[in-house]
């Protein structure tokens, strides 16, 4: 019987998640079992299973999971309901895809009688704390290794060197030298950090991109979409149901042909910094557009500004890992409430890295023709209404101008 | 001498106007005084004064003014220092003109001793809103007339008639039926409303937009802008310094030959109703990229959640007519001191419809390489610091679940 | 078969609803439905029945109810649920009233098929907003009467005039001249206005005050409670489980006999005025004090810190009248939400005005005296993790000192 | 020359930082720099120079400040202009004066060309972020040492131990077995925590308070003032004129005698732990009644409830540590930017623990009496806008409701 501690590992496959593996077994003594997602990054799991049993790893410490249907209904669209913008323009997409990561890390280590959890974030990123913290909220005395901030490979060329030494195959790509973008890809978004970036001044690679062909590359034709909602949920695309995950994946393939999603941006991360990313996200920017435009005429004024007054603090709880907090469940229970009503359809036309919402309708529209016409409306409104209506909200401004002229006087 | 009456009228010389100016004079015994404003409508304002003489009025009682500098300086600009945003998409291009326009009329109606304004907005609309909030704030005993909620024109035919009995002459356009968009310009937008865009599921006519080729006839290859900023407001395009109009012009200029800055929105409208509306906002579009981008690498972290967490509430104040309320003013005062680092250049890529920023630099900037990058740093950041960060930053949900366990067992 | 329009009306017996009662008759035609609820006000309701038959509504036309329970358990307690204060002092008294008595009305309306509701709220003040803004929401075409705005019987000789000729028994504190302070009472509190109260720097007679004696007159032994809370509300008192009206009926009476809960205050009407206003709230006071202490133990921080946040502006919907509004239903989920573990007791004292806390417990406690011990607490908090948090929240300040001095250098 | 670091520390001349003078002597072989600031803590000064001296202090690396002015002036003044509250009910007494203790060890850190500053706070509480906060974001690449996160002398045996070997004078309470309360003064107030209030449901002992008597105790005649307020500042106590540090002096006087101030109270500390607190706050108890009364009459309503929904964040800030933050000094910019008119008198009644405002007047004053009054006020305010107002406001509820109707039926 092995006394050894067990680690239940968040596992790529590649060659940095491959080092850690070795490097727990070595520093640990560490039973590893690892924990392999498919949360759309668009790569075979497989290899990742052979390379787990290459590198000494039981069958069954070996967890390959599908988490693309989860991640999609559970995460992303009820982040979608907020219109989440973090900063004005990031659509998180990193951020979402990681407290279900840890919240699978953590059953598998309850599954296995684990003591521990490893991942393969840096210490200057937001990633391990949006994994620490859902760890730690899901099992307050799990032990947690956050490699990369104990050992001292911090520089390429020592990993590459323990890695050859180890006994991990190394991929050409990473022998040619240059370090690679830091890149991180899951069914909302790919995103990319690092290399040359790291100057806010210089301009990212054509090359770099990998989703979404360049607007100028992108069909000459417009292409129209219409998304139907139910609850603030997509659920069918141009008349046909889908699948939370199955429409993600179809508005990224549609998206991406037509060159929707890029962003470059400097943000600031909770750990203290500023940093520069890239990102493509098409699906989500198609679906933002198109939630915006169902929430039109299907949400209560005040209740939208509700949510615009507090969707700022929702994407930066999402941001800084806070997914499992008590604060973001609170906001959540707020913004599915408002969602009851927002079902319709929407129609968007893509062209050349442009979304626009052109039409919308909804059996549950607020939208009064009837009032909002400029035509006679046959008395459904009374203009004279409009005359009380300013008076009383200009009143206290005119108490104060005239109190101000009786005191100057 | 007069006894009658003194009516300052916000006079754009078009038709509705003038039929007001005549039912002024018809129904109040008026002394009417026109005010008519190049805030960048592009529009001659001459053609106007020679329709008030027609009418009646004295050359005295005409005024005619350029405040596109002041427009853009004093109003514009401050509400972009806030990335403002009305219900997360509307640019706030109508809004943001109407606080001048009520501020120069009572300056008017005080140089001539007159007891009142008056202006052509509906009893339905924003607009009435804006001016008469302006109006009372600035002056809280004005009388204010607003004849579309009085009058009882309110069919296009009655108007029509009305005006042809006055003795107003009716361009070709007006006889010819069909009833025109309701249309308002300045040097920040142009809007539409009414006609079939009453319906929220009918596709806007291509014919509609004045301001902006479509992104399909935009020219194939992007365009690059290199926009420098002062204290958040941009101060020279290309190298090229601009005085505040000059610049928004030029913006619009560019930005409506590459397509860009058409929306298509269902909003809310103060008065209760929800209202469609489309707008170009070529110049601002930019704008608002621009000064996300510079913002991005100048402002702290929690100063531009601060601001994001506020822009909506400022967005509305400014939307419902708030422009002279204290409220409103002392936002701007926290907005403004907020930009006294807002320095350096952001690099605009223009293309069939896209804005995007592809870089950005400033004296000011606040990324530090040495700490964000992913190499080495040197110790300029301690990776160890972050297990602290997270586990205190993790500790009440910890407590929280321990808690949880202690009671359930 | 009668043609006669019918109302509605909200009759509380007193003079002012009689006079309206006979003026509907006389301006309307009116077939007059008089509905009179027992919210705590502390008078007899039989005197209004035999009244209104006096003045001839018929039997079947006579509403009288006890909404005592209904108040409490579904007005006052949910919005204590969230620490409610007006303006950083008000308990909400009269606002939290109005909903349920419009809920009410129109219940009746539909049930007697009436067109109309009816109220003797004035133009100038909050009960009307409050009253209409239920009315509409409820029942969105209703026709509302409001006599203060209609009729002339602005001056108090005037109203005793008609009620004198309309053969109102007037009761003789009316005829003796001097106006009444404007009172209104339920089981939450008791409100005084007008007479000179309308002075802000004149003091309140110490004979106004009817609910609670002067702290000076309070007995000199403190009281000491016990109150016990499940799921944010208060269930029973000293170990004795109480109904809510129950518990707000002991509460006031203790409160009042220790002085406890007069507030003297200038407000502002969302009509647009300032207003001095005098109240009693002595249960009211009691439980603002009992659910914050429950809660400093039960709740997140964070949680605790957006409800916090979202308090004034909740408060400020149900001043302003918007109770059946969408944006206050959707914040009443997120704050009903947080009080799932919001139970246990609070051990408060009475003294001559004063409510405090001495102590509190509860099984949901997040509490952890191990970990807040400034005593040796065996390796359960981490000190030296202070270190890290500490410094990773000073970084973007120090990197922005730094960049400041390199600029300037 | 003496190549041994330099360590500015932040010194009471207790028994703790006398511990951690010795302690930074032997460690770090310091040249201990003492700075000790009379911040009202009510305790001489000179006490704490003897000891520095007899600890082997040059003289000239003995600095003693009087701040008394600067710290209500700057600091606390500040504040209560934001009608403070953290978790709406704590004055922040010790959070306000963390900041200027800071500031100053700073600039004695400059001045003796230092490279390191020490505090005495233990690594569980909010100080120690406080103190660094500040230090780091005044002076970016400070050594900060805080001994308590670095010794083994966490039990109060070691501590007293250390200090018998080290020849530090120990006086006879600290001899005498049973920790101590944990008591921080200042001019603001004194507070306590630790020993048995670490049970939240154990009541404080009556012997514990120490700058108030108790209400029981307090004189059977109430006490009336007269505050005057300048730009929301308090410069006047009963027509006397006072400095700011006299000001809060005298009402701590008062307030004291009547029982005024004491608070009992579970907080949430920014490290994540609840605490259970006492706390004295006699003057600043009536400064936040006196500042609110004086608001209430001078203050727009829109401004009044801006500031409202701001405070708690404000507090917070504050409470963490982040007065030296870009995000506080821009929320302060708006504070006092509200704060011009807000001139006048307030009257406050003292009784046995209760503060209540009874009059109040401004030449400022926004409450018209002509429109607030139920008589007559001879059209000065128009009932009849009411309805409009009421109409409009409502609209959106019944489109709504009439949208759900035409859907269901």
């Amino acid at each position: 019987m092995s006394t050894n501690p067990k680690v239940v590992l968040a596992y790529s496959g590649g060659l940095d998640t491959s080092v850690i593996l070795k490097w727990l077994q070595d520093n640990y003594q560490a039973e590893v079992i690892t924990f392999t997602a498919d949360i759309g990054q668009g790569e075979e799991l497989e290899p990742a299973r052979q390379k787990a049993i290459q590198l000494g790893i039981k069958p069954e410490n070996i967890f390959i999971d599908d988490l693309r249907e989860e991640f999609v209904r559970d995460f992303v669209f009820p982040m979608f309901r907020c219109n989440t913008l973090y900063e004005g323009e990031y659509l998180l997409g990193t951020s979402i895809a990681r407290p279900l990561i840890a919240k699978r890390q953590i059953e598998i280590a309850r599954q296995t009688a684990a003591q521990s959890v490893a991942h393969g974030a840096t210490g200057k990123g937001n990633d391990q704390v949006r994994f620490e913290l859902g760890y730690y909220a899901l099992e307050p005395n799990i032990k947690v290794i956050a490699p990369w901030r104990e050992w001292d490979l911090l520089s390429r060329e020592k990993l590459l060197a323990y890695a050859e030494q180890a006994g991990i195959p190394i991929e050409m790509k990473h022998k040619q030298g240059g370090a690679p973008y830091s890149m991180d890809a899951n069914l909302l978004h790919i995103s990319y950090e690092g290399r040359h970036l790291e100057d806010p001044k210089a301009q990212a690679e054509a090359e770099m991109w990998r989703w979404t062909v360049a607007p100028e590359q992108a069909p000459e034709q417009p292409c129209y979409l219409e998304l139907e909602y139910e609850q603030g949920d997509p659920i069918a695309l141009n008349g046909q149901r889908l699948t939370p995950a199955q429409m993600l994946a179809a508005l990224n393939q549609i998206g991406g042909e037509h060159g929707v999603g890029r962003l470059d941006l400097v943000e600031n991360r909770y750990v203290g910094m500023k940093s520069r990313g890239c990102y493509e996200t098409p699906g989500g920017t198609i679906l933002l557009k198109g939630h915006r435009g169902i929430e039109s005429i299907t949400l209560d004024r005040e209740v939208a500004h509700l949510k615009d007054d507090l969707m700022a603090r929702y994407a930066t709880l999402i941001y800084n890992g806070y997914w499992w907090s008590p604060e973001r469940r609170a906001l959540q229970v707020l913004i599915d409430h408002t969602q009851q009503n927002v079902n319709g359809w929407v129609r968007l036309k893509l062209y050349k890295g442009n979304v626009t919402v052109v039409a919308r309708d909804s059996k549950n529209s607020l939208f009064d023709q009837t009032i909002a016409t400029f035509d006679d409306d046959g008395g459904a409104y009374n203009q004279a209404d409009a005359g009380g209506f300013i008076k009383l909200n200009a009143l206290r401004m005119r108490i104060a101008e005239n109190t101000r002229r009786r005191r100057a006087s």
